[in-house]
């Protein structure tokens, strides 16, 4: 038994639900489909969920909501005279919205949340209805049915570990069963929508819980590539990555695949596949528990922008036995998350994500460094990013540094920060944000182009 | 005016304090002496500080201790006959020696350092003996007197902030002054000793505390060198180095200068000049506040074994704020204190020396690590060494890292570590211990050796 998403470009109009329904059909183990709201048509075009979040907003503000939800509407509409759906549908949705405006008009974040999630609703509705006018078995499944229980966090839901059993019984249901991704319900009954990449993690919980063989994500490229393709031309397309090495790109940029929607199937080691809905016949990327360490050692090269560097100087700083600590413990105090901290013997840098010290957070951090801990030096460094060279095995290969630092060398980076080590599928680099791009560029030119190998 | 310190060997025998006296009055501004103890004479000798750790174990285990106070005579009498000295000196050792076991022999922690001190103490009255029979005018000055007050911890004395001021009347004084290395004298009047590096932490006190214009340091080498001389033949000399370059070498295994010596005299930003006792017309390595930074920016290159690594593995690890601090918590709970933390996204490690982990430590903090931060993994890695390239003006160099790391990937050094970018003085590499020295070959090579350039 297969569990299938697709994404919203996927399902952004009735040609790509045909498409959908293609795939769908052809597999007779592809059971359940979990669907995101209707994407772009083209490059101008506006995602429906953010259509849905301008009509939230609308409403929150007490403006007049007419035109904001006959857009949403038009979307949907624009998908049931293609495919020729019963027009009823539409009315449906209509009511609901508005059903769902008068219920939570007092609460802005959950009204918030449940507009958000009406897109992948309305669609996964829309897509049962399609598959029965294709005369095939099909279920419309809501979350609340199917047992996607999560904690009551608007736009920050986890699931709940009681979910995982109720899951389990869609295996037993007959046809196929389409589910909205994107949302959970709280034990409240609230609808609540999960963090970025939404739809994914969805997807992820449902393979778990019914213990799939392989988690099908059917998205708009052939591959993952082992680069940026927006810096790179052709780059390398990924045949099969770990959950690790996809952790760790995900994290540093690479979007296909949101690091917090693995973590479900990772637990169980259920295979993902991420295939292209335009061109299915393609391979696609195959992200697994393990794989064969063959070759060279690297995989993939990343980057991410938006970081800053804490910078501490402190005479015989090593012979203070908890001076780290508490340097974290104030950071914590701000409720403020560190990447990395490299120590000299007497420094000691803490590198975050740079938004996070707005409000005065900054200066109240930067105070405390100076009075609690008596540092002889506090800087801040700021517009870094962190490229990271990634895959398992690079390790235990002796040189596989030294390809990294020529390359940055050559190109002219200068590094600030090296982090080799901690992690045994990655190595990290500091550089300033504006050399970012010609740091991933020549890192990529140094493990992957033919000639330099 | 300068203070000027010898060490041991500079110091072991009649025909070494010559050299030590016309020194001393080849320069009028030289006018206080900081004094070891008597050092080995040739390699198969054993020092004066050692007889007297001896004698001291003698006397608290209840052993007979005269043929080990006769050691210690003999090494101060074969001084005194070269020099040809008052013998008077000689009972006044003897009976000084007998009245501190007789004072002390209940405390052992007492008793030890009051003799480790005496080997210093003895040897500045020999000092200036030598002095005024060669007609000059010249004190002997206790620590006491010449106002060295320390906290009461034996055998690892700190300064008191109140003993500087005392120490600046030193200046008023006539004559050449001659004061003990190694020891103060707690509020108590007990002798306390400091911890390793004592003499030279003495000189470097006496030179904040009289803002002397220069602190030379006299030893048995003409310079510092770049690499460890057991390691590389005809090393480098370094002419000049910072404070904090020589900081990050002695806290690796450059041995010449410990690095705790050095804080009282940076405060002050007094110069340090190690020379040559026989061979003082070498120019010698000045260790100041600041230097140029012309030509290749590395300065040295050090290593240190008995390392290891606690790593952990935990996914998603990145998002839980407070993990780190958790973890720096557990080590400091059993007085762990670590050298290192680098951190990937779902990784951590902790690198520390691993004396550390004695007497059930190990078992405590990792039972904590696995049942507190609920790790996936965690693992302890053995046996590394850290290797040290340091030179200031590095950070802001194109390629530094680049070099090192072709250096070490040629030698078939594999890296299991980088830090780089919290220190701007030194870049670290965590490799295997028994490829420390092939690391500090080979990199020291591609740093200092012209063909390379």
């Amino acid at each position: 038994m297969k569990v299938v998403k697709f994404g919203g470009s996927s399902l952004a109009n009735g040609t790509q639900f045909k498409k959908v329904a293609n795939i769908v059909l052809a597999d007779k183990q592809r059971k359940v489909v979990v669907v995101s709201a209707p994407g772009k048509r083209n490059t101008d075009d506006i995602k429906t969920t953010d259509l849905l979040i301008t009509l939230a907003n609308e409403v929150i503000q007490g403006n007049n909501k007419e035109n904001a939800l006959s857009q949403v509407v038009e979307r949907f509409a624009d998908i049931v005279e293609e495919l020729n759906l019963d027009r009823g549908l539409l009315s449906e949705i209509e009511g609901h919205l508005k059903d769902l405006i008068a219920s939570y008009k007092d609460d802005p974040d959950r009204l918030l949340d449940a507009l958000k999630a009406s897109g992948e609703n309305q669609n996964a509705k829309l897509m049962a209805a399609f598959f029965n006018q294709l005369g095939e078995e099909a279920h419309y499944v809501s979350p609340d049915e199917a047992g996607i229980i999560v904690t009551d966090e608007p736009g920050n839901a986890r699931i709940l570990p009681e979910a995982y059993e109720e899951l389990s019984k869609l295996r037993d249901r007959s046809g196929i069963l389409v589910i909205p991704g994107f949302f959970g319900y709280s034990k409240m009954g609230h609808i609540v929508t999960f963090p970025r990449g939404g739809s994914d993690i969805t997807g992820s919980i449902v393979a778990a819980g019914t213990e799939a063989e392989v988690y099908e994500n059917f998205t708009d490229v052939d591959s993952i590539y082992s680069v940026n393709p927006n810096l790179v031309e052709y780059p390398k397309e990924m045949k099969e990555i770990t959950y690790r090495e996809m952790r760790e790109l995900a994290y540093s940029g690479f979007s296909v695949f949101h690091d917090e929607a693995l973590q479900p199937v990772v637990k169980k080691k259920i295979p993902v596949c991420v295939k292209n809905t335009n061109h299915p016949e393609a391979e696609g990327t195959r992200i697994v528990s393990d794989r064969s360490h063959e070759g060279l050692p690297v995989v993939g090269i990343a980057s991410d922008k938006g970081f800053l560097s804490i910078n501490l100087t402190k005479y015989l700083m090593n012979r203070e036995v908890g001076f780290g600590r508490h340097l974290l413990e104030i950071l914590e105090g701000e409720g403020v998350s560190f990447e990395h901290t490299p120590s000299g013997i007497d420094n000691m840098s803490v590198i975050l994500r740079d938004h996070q010290l707005k409000n005065g957070k900054e200066e109240r951090i930067l105070h405390r460094i100076r009075t609690e801990l008596s540092v002889e030096d506090v800087q801040v460094e700021r517009d870094l990013a962190m490229v990271m060279v990634v895959g398992e095995g690079m390790y235990q290969t002796v040189g596989v540094a030294s390809m990294a630092t020529a390359a940055l060398s050559e190109a002219g980076v200068n590094i600030k920060m090296i982090n080799q080590g901690s992690s045994e599928v990655s190595m990290m680099f500091g550089v300033d944000a504006d050399k970012a791009d010609l740091a991933v560029h020549s890192l990529y030119h140094a493990y992957f182009t033919p000639v330099k190998q």
